[in-house]
């Protein structure tokens, strides 16, 4: 494979037009012009309230958003679209499973299990129905590599095991965690999977109904779509019996001064007007996504994540965190360099134009865990090439140097 | 005023590009290129995720999000820009406060004044909140033409009201309701008021602090925005002391498996990844109406009003809901006509490429106490030209006698 030359970047308009080396994105991704385009495109030729008019234009709306629908429905091999929630982001997804799952279907003496690697978004959630229910949250732990072994797994589940919360990949380690070992433990037991899917849905295929997961979620940002438009996927049987979460317009059969008939799957949680032209922007970046294929993306980051590790292992002062092997990454490189505050690692290499992400990564407790305050975390995916690579490592190598040690 | 050449139809596209009639504003509005352009170019060119960078793009990115959220707070004249909340939509800024404000601060015993005429939107949350706090919803009357009287007024106002939901215009009559009243009679009462502007934001200047309201809510997608944005507006006071909502990403100060200090205003409410793109397109939608002005705004949509209402007159079977002053509609138009059913009136006029809204507009509620089962609605924004006002009355001067009335 032809490392220097990669005949996806060009339908980047930022990586085109823009002087940046861009390894952020496990932040967000970048979006490539089909993408943009589409939005755009449905904005002046086919905007109108979907759902809400009888009018010709209105049907079109609706029509492109359900055809979004479907898209994600296949994208995920859902058995059915109504099972397809649109939501902002995978973070809201998981606050409606929270307050509508969790608060209806927890209570005190039930275990709540999540992993210590899970974003706050995986987490705190979960916090909060544990404080409101009186459930119990017991952590899943893993090595320092980011493994969660069958050990880490029978120390948490028991038989009072109602829900668990797991990253498919989490976003500092970039391991795929052992979904399907989980989800069977989990349905063993009665429990229910909320997979956050995040971090895998740019990187790998999921499958939804042969992992036989309850719950899926991911924001479109992350995977080439803009931002403002996420999916909460559901096994339809657990969606139908939640009570809704958001109320409002749209999401009834019928409303009097008393209450309301909510309606069916899937508008039953998509309360008010919803984001349309990011739902189409949505269908048209996996569109995308399906045309690169997953064989090519994950050839291509495999190579490129081969290349950096080698290459950091050579830099003094340098710690990956997670595995040894660059298979069980997916784009993702964890970092610290001793004796340089991530925050001034990240400012170097912006000098040279380079954008990576310092901080916590929205896992505090996984820093806490690993007993690292802060790291640094390159991201690749297969828009970028080895000159992208290359730059980020003699950038990267040089810091101790300009921070006054000997190297 | 020359109501056939409209100055500002040209900057619209899919007004430009698509053979219709569109009358149906009050559901969506349409987009000016320079809205669409600016979302695009965010992509192209400020593409990363806002807040969590330190490198040059992503700041780059927050600096446009925080500008944005200065224009919203200049637009309304909120003291401080912490005081702008980002959400989705209207809906989202209403659940926000029905699940934030709502449970944590009412009580069984408490009244909640809820305005017959609210939008689904911003009565459902409150019955929501009645139904687990134990407080009492009083429905606030109005005319048959929409007016709040005093009397209607001290009909419900008590010394247990804790919270008014008023729109600050009804999506069915297009009046302004008379919120300055309604904030000081629950002032008096320490009651605070939640004013709905998702009908007013493109149609009335708003100065939340000269209203002294405490919550207001609108959506960006009917003020020319695109969808997937929206706004919560609270007094500083009041927001401070108020429980997060969602849970997650950026919303926080330092998370530990025991929980979370949340972090300050605005971030304590945006949990995750927001819709910087469409923030930032906000910010430009504002920009754009301020460049009209709202007094052209008005003045055209006023002059289509009336020259709609009296042709509107000379159909037979046509009867207004609402005022009979064409300066108490704010371009929102809702009729019935004689001996045909609202979807079978829309479908009519789309057959000749008008586009109007037909059923009961998300306001059931108000639908039985006007004892009517469905409406039509056409709406006019300052977009629209006699030549479409024309149009439509024509074609619905026909209606009566193609389904087989004598006229």
């Amino acid at each position: 494979m032809d490392l220097q030359n990669n005949p996806y970047r060009k339908d980047f308009p930022l990586l085109m037009e823009q002087n940046v080396v861009y390894l952020d994105s496990s932040a967000t991704s970048q979006r490539p012009f089909s993408v943009l385009e589409a939005e755009k495109k449905f904005y002046e030729c086919a905007n109108a309230n979907p759902l809400r008019g009888l009018y010709g234009l209105s049907m079109e709306a609706t029509n492109q958003v359900e055809h979004a629908r479907e898209l994600v429905q296949n994208f995920i091999h859902a058995n059915k679209a109504c099972e397809i929630i649109f939501t902002r982001n995978a973070t809201e997804s998981l606050n409606l499973l929270a307050y509508s799952y969790g608060l209806s279907h927890l209570k005190a003496g039930d275990e709540i299990i999540v992993s210590i690697m899970e974003h706050h978004s995986n987490m705190l959630p979960w916090q909060m129905v544990a404080e409101q229910t009186g459930a119990t949250i017991r952590y899943l732990e893993c090595t320092d590599e980011g493994e969660i072994t069958e050990e880490h797994l029978n120390a948490v589940f028991s038989d009072k095991t109602k829900l668990v919360a797991i990253a498919h990949i989490s976003n500092v380690f970039g391991r795929i965690n052992p979904v399907e070992t989980i989800i069977s433990m989990a349905h063993e037991r009665g429990a229910v999977v909320v997979m956050d899917c995040a971090q895998s849905a740019l990187h790998v295929p999921i499958d939804v109904q042969k992992l036989d997961v309850d719950f899926i979620v991911f924001s479109g940002h992350k995977m080439l779509a803009p931002m403002g438009i996420g999916v909460l996927y559901g096994k339809e049987s657990l969606l139908k019996e939640m009570p809704p979460f958001l109320v409002g317009g749209e999401m009834i059969e019928s409303v009097t001064i008393h209450g309301a008939k909510y309606a069916e799957l899937p508008y039953k949680f998509e309360a008010g007007t919803g984001n349309a032209g990011g739902a189409v922007a949505l269908g048209v970046a996996i569109a995308y996504i399906q045309s690169v294929g997953f064989d090519a993306i994950q050839e291509r980051e495999h190579a490129l994540t081969a290349f950096a590790l080698e290459k950091m292992k050579e830099i003094e002062g340098v710690h990956m965190i997670g595995s040894k092997n660059a298979d069980e990454h997916c784009g993702i490189l964890t970092f610290t360099l001793d004796g340089v505050h991530p925050h001034d690692v990240s400012s170097i290499l912006d000098f040279d134009q380079i954008a990576v992400r310092a901080g916590h990564h929205c896992a505090q407790p996984l820093m806490d865990y690993l007993k690292v305050s802060s790291t640094t975390r390159a991201s690749i995916a297969f828009y970028n090439t080895q000159e992208d690579i290359e730059k980020f490592v003699e950038s990267l190598s040089q810091i101790r140097r300009k921070m006054g040690y000997g190297q």
